[in-house]
């Protein structure tokens, strides 16, 4: 073949190809790849790290949290008291906990956290009760890194503070970025102390959970609701799931569905609206729950009662009523001062999760956005880490910010440690993936570094940048307990790496 | 919240929306899903299932293999000694196989497989030697079911006929569609036969490994080729792996690559055509190698022996060179009457997944694309199997006919038992995800089952549909030996399905 001829064809191959727009996630530009194809990362606007839109993708919206501002600041009549991360930001200034962020995410300066949290698209959930405790502050946004959260408590079946202890700290080895305490059996105001206490990292609770404990649903009342959430802020507990989406007209969309309501707090709050034959509560007391939640800075995780259960269910019209609720509810957070994330789903099939990312996006204005997986099929029991791993993958390409686990038992019992380390893992492999294929900023390097390894045969060195450097080097001196140069897999004879160094550079 | 309110939510959120344009991948339109965002199906087209393009990829290719028939066939004057698939499937007739293939896939005719496999678009690897030995013929092809690969054999460090055969079958509970023999160590041609006497599904080789046992690389000839594959042909193999696309003249690009060449084959035919300082023999012969494949109709598997072996080294100008020239040599097995897939990489960030598959969709005018992975990052060894799984979703979500699966032992050792299971399952998952995610018919039918015996709280029924049975009930029976109405994960109280199952309908 002639030299000609291969220019030839790179000249074709380059018509045929888009050229790179997103940014190099390799920060000493290593390698020969041809460049990045998420969109090129905008931070500052709507769209900080972002994937290119397939047609008919909804665009991203034209309001921020600064066209919901707080009538106190909008008059500028009243001095104002800053209280949250959020009114910081609005009045310019740079917290310790801006700046610890920007520290840790390493591309962004401190100016640019301020700023992404003021226009509502980051968020740093961080109760001023946990700081005092010692809390690392965390950005949860599109212009950081993809975070992971790991679920953990007890179950009526299964409590114990110490083993969920050690479960908090099990994840934490293993890379989670935050933590829910979804306990629901045992001495949960205890645990959930002594969890808030332990954890470097923010907490999260589920406050409807507690709520029931000794009562039944329907026994619910608007003054013990703000009192559960009053001692868990006092607590310390960095952001709170509160399904206040969910409204009475939406259920009636939910009998067209395969598998009606999933979600543990849904289903108690649907049940406490028929009962009552009144809307959501949450809804109701929004504006008096966010005073509250505001005097801490307790963030809001707006929960999706109405997720799906199943592919059959996936993006239907009760899931979007709810997020459109979720949208406005946003706006109403962010006029009281409150920093809020929003949730999602859950289980979707693999072609409609960039919409639900895009629609989320739209709706809620860039708030960022906090997936339950998805998972992307349902005949895999036992294996929902991966199942939902792939869904989340596709998540934080296409507009996520933070991904909450799913353990392989996932649908079938209480996590113990084994099932944490590997929901984890999973979660890591999901979350990083996504920052490499959106161009986040030395996202690429220890994937470099790692490959640099292979390609010298150092598999001490290979271990060693490994995530899991036990298993990576319990695998493999399974076969071959001396470090050849080649391994049980292709043996000397058959070893690409080891014949590609025998070729002339 | 009015009626009124909804109604007009709901008529903002169509607007929002892209309206669904895939098929209903459940046969019986159950749940309340809004329906599938693939493009609409076009079986005879040029996109059968298929992925809505991301701007800028590249269109499919206007021509099929109807735009490369034998000179015999074109000139209508010889006797057209029909051998192939593709033979047949060119003059009209459907064969025996095509049959089995549209039965087992339910969706398609007999008629509309003959057609795409006339087009070029769908094989069915089945040697003739194999078929009179018990083959169940395989469809692979973007109209059919996506399928997965597993790879087994022997290493010089670990090496058992027996032991093999094992592997076989066990991979073959779990689902594989199709294996490759991989042996390098023992005495791999009576491996070989065993294997393919043992198996129902076809099987695969890379027959370069054979030739050089008991010789060096340098020492290989035109002969010991063509009498290798021979020989091969003969046992009954069902697809060659034969990397002929990587030319002299893409050696120069693989210098810029961070790891150079990770494929086995690859690293070896590199070395040849360095030291002889010739072309790549299987390019030069495969006018010759397509002769006595077509005798026996063992169908090509092009081999990608420049695939990249780290993200920082994903589609490169040394990967895409590669490529081109499969394009050309799937024009030439046409024109020879073989059957043809053609093979892709390996280690590609979640971005640039969907490029790669459009790019070779229109490079090989729809041949089959057949994907190890990909991995989408490189630091979790141990895991490769969920790195993988990942990148295998998106990939055949976007092109990929079948995928080779990995397994957890990628990059550290030989895969054993438990490794091949973990890697069916981790590519069954992949495979069925992206099926639903295309539409095809019926594919959401076992998801839809499952869900509604989760509606209902019927365990065992959830059990007896789980992929791996044994597995989900090990782990719901670990807390609750007794199968109650809720699970350990929640308990009773906060057991959202039995709430669901209290509100009225």
């Amino acid at each position: 073949m002639s030299k000609d001829n291969g220019a030839h064809r790179i000249a074709t191959l380059e018509r045929l190809l888009p050229s790179p727009t997103g940014a190099n996630p390799s920060s000493r530009r290593l390698g020969s790849t041809r460049g990045c194809l998420a969109r090129s990362p905008e931070i500052g606007g709507p769209v900080p790290f972002s994937s290119p839109d397939t047609p008919g993708m909804p665009a991203p919206s034209e309001k921020t949290a600064w066209d919901f501002m707080p009538n106190e600041q909008e008059s500028g009549q009243a001095a104002i008291v800053a209280t949250t991360q959020l009114d910081h930001a609005r009045l310019g200034k740079i917290t310790p906990e801006m700046e610890v962020v920007a520290r840790n995410e390493g591309h962004l300066s401190p100016e640019q956290v301020r700023d992404e949290i003021a226009s509502g698209r980051l968020i740093i959930p961080a109760n001023k009760i946990h700081l005092s405790h010692g809390l690392e502050p965390v950005g949860i946004g599109r212009a950081s890194r993809t975070k992971i959260n790991a679920n953990i408590g007890t179950s009526p079946i299964s409590s114990s503070t110490d083993e969920e202890i050690c479960k908090l700290e099990w994840a934490l080895k293993w890379g989670a970025d935050t933590a829910m305490d979804l306990s629901t059996g045992g001495d949960v105001d205890a645990c959930r102390q002594a969890l808030i206490r332990a954890s470097r990292v923010p907490v999260g609770t589920v406050p409807i959970y507690s709520m029931i404990i000794g009562r039944k649903i329907e026994d619910l009342t608007y003054e013990v609701i703000l009192a559960e959430l009053e001692k868990q802020a006092r607590q310390g507990v960095d952001f709170f799931t509160i399904h206040a989406g969910l409204l009475r007209s939406h259920l009636e969309h939910v009998k067209e569905r395969l598998i009606g309501i999933v979600s543990r707090g849904g289903s108690l709050i649907a049940k406490w609206m028929t009962h009552h034959r009144k809307e959501n509560p949450f809804y109701e007391m929004f504006d008096e729950i966010c005073a509250l939640m505001r005097q801490y800075d307790v963030s809001f995780s707006l929960g999706d009662g109405l997720r799906p259960g199943g592919l059959a269910d996936a993006t239907d019209t009760a899931q979007l009523l709810e997020l459109s609720v979720l949208g406005e509810l946003t706006e109403r957070s962010w006029s009281n001062g409150c920093q809020v994330m929003v949730e999602g789903p859950g289980h979707v099939p693999f072609d409609q999760i960039e919409v639900n990312m895009k629609l989320e996006r739209r709706l809620c204005h860039g708030a960022p956005f906090y997936v339950l997986g998805p998972i992307v099929t349902d005949v895999f029991p036992g294996y929902d880490h991966i199942t939902s791993a792939i869904g989340a993958t596709a998540a934080a390409f296409h507009g996520a910010s933070m991904l909450c686990y799913v353990t392989p038992k996932e649908h079938l019992g209480l996590p113990k440690r084994e099932d944490v380390k590997q929901g984890c893992i999973a979660y890591k492999i999901a979350a990083h993936a996504a920052d490499v294929a959106l161009g986040i900023p030395a996202s690429r390097d220890r994937d470099d570094e790692i490959t640099r390894a292979r390609a010298d045969l150092e598999w001490d060195k290979h271990f060693e940048l490994s995530f899991d450097e036990e298993t990576a080097r319990k695998m493999h001196e399974e076969d071959m307990p001396e470090h050849e140069g080649y391994c049980s897999m292709c043996g000397h004879d058959w070893c690409a790496v080891r014949i590609n160094k025998e070729l002339p550079r």
